[in-house]
């Protein structure tokens, strides 16, 4: 079964995305690790140009597991420019500066440009070289631009799914709207300052009951300490309600010493 | 051969960095998959809880290639709680939303804070739970905070490795300097405005010579063009002298037919 483009769009729930294309891949299993890596991202258009392996390939069926749509819909090519004739922006991606005289961006910049292009219902490109030794110069050449992934200097050895990984993340990630972080919803809320003061007082009476304060001024420190501890927590609802029974069991529950000071006893 | 924390900063050249802590792993060669996603981006702290299986472990070791100082600091421990003594700020990865009442961050924003942490003398931990279950709600309950990364929705089967690495990439890119854009230094520049109109003087005078723009109506909407066209993509001075070289070439060297219109011939 083959998916169309938009089928497969619909498929994912994403609007146009990027095409990857592998220039003469050496081994099958890491075409269907590449096609597990687009798919997390939504992407799901590969392009093969002169793999060099048969076609089609148990191996990359195999690792694909689950991303079996973007194998059916993979096309591939016997030239790098007929596999990258429809795209409007493509990047060349390489591990190291060659000295080409051309613009060199981020993994991160990529993503956002090609957001932009793709808002202008332009197509856009990743492209991703052999294995052992990247794409050579001439490849490099007709590209709109090079692509390299910030690495720590002193191992930077990712392999070709990887690379894809870390492409389609940022890619995904210049279009996706997860707020940086998410607070759960509904069951509780942050007490409210009167509900704070409440707990204070009556907490402030059993410590002024049981002697802990011992002289006014100690007595004057400990508050503005308690109180600030209280802000900067600034507790919910049920972590007060909380507080409040531990607290009011110890005030009541310990061993039956006399002179406890206990109140109404 | 055990390298202490400290020679293995050295060693990656950067400063602290979160550790990873692997609770209950299924299987060998992910652990060792797992060192080298780390190293790719500086880390270098490894720590496993009760590995389902032996260790040293051979998988491993191999899968590890090229990242084994990882593999020879890593420590294994019989409970989470001895693993993550140490650790300031825990982060616990999470596939799905577990109706917890804890804040969830992207990988994004737990990078960013892992820094700040660290700026502050802090360690850092990431808990990623075993393959198939994750991390159970026990474990979650004791992060400072939940970490889930945004994937598409219709496909979110990263495996361990993969976890990994985009948290390394992000707690990297956070402190990372790489400017977006990097433009080749030196060996060319752009074209300065005079040049560029001397180019363009030379080419307006050769198209009038040849009868190009037939009408002063048309000259005048097709000058502007031609600017904005100079304009708009601004040569280098090695580009402008291709394109001098190419045009002079053209106007000179076409067939020898009569009544070109040259001049001085």
């Amino acid at each position: 079964m083959k998916l169309t483009a938009k089928a497969a769009r619909a498929r994912t729930g994403l609007g146009p995305a990027p095409a990857v294309v592998l220039v003469r891949p050496q081994l099958g299993e890491n075409v269907g690790q590449v096609a597990r890596a687009m798919l997390n991202f939504g992407l799901s258009d590969l392009r093969l140009v002169r793999p060099r392996f048969g076609w089609p390939n148990a191996k990359a069926v195999a690792a694909a597991a689950g991303a079996h749509e973007v194998l059916n819909r993979m096309r591939v090519h016997d030239e790098l420019a007929a596999a990258t004739a429809d795209l409007h922006l493509v990047y060349a991606t390489t591990a190291r500066e060659r000295g080409l005289d051309k613009p060199v961006v981020t993994a991160e910049e990529a993503g956002r440009r090609a957001r932009a292009a793709e808002g202008e219902g332009l197509r856009v490109g990743y492209l991703f070289g052999p294995e052992r030794t990247g794409l050579d110069n001439a490849e490099l050449a007709r590209a709109d631009a090079l692509l390299t992934i910030p690495l720590n200097p002193a191992f930077s050895s990712l392999n070709l799914a990887q690379a894809v990984l870390l492409c389609g993340y940022e890619w995904f990630r210049a279009g996706d709207r997860t707020p940086s972080e998410r607070r759960p919803a509904g069951r509780d809320r942050p007490a409210t300052r009167g509900e704070l003061d409440a707990f204070l007082d009556w907490l402030l009476a059993a410590l002024d009951e049981t002697g802990f304060f011992r002289s006014p001024q100690r007595r004057e420190s400990l508050v503005r300490q308690i109180e600030a501890m209280c802000a900067r927590h600034h507790p919910t609802v049920s972590e007060l309600n909380l507080l409040f029974g531990i607290l009011k069991q110890l005030r009541r529950g310990g061993p039956p010493t006399a002179g406890t000071g206990r109140t109404g006893s």
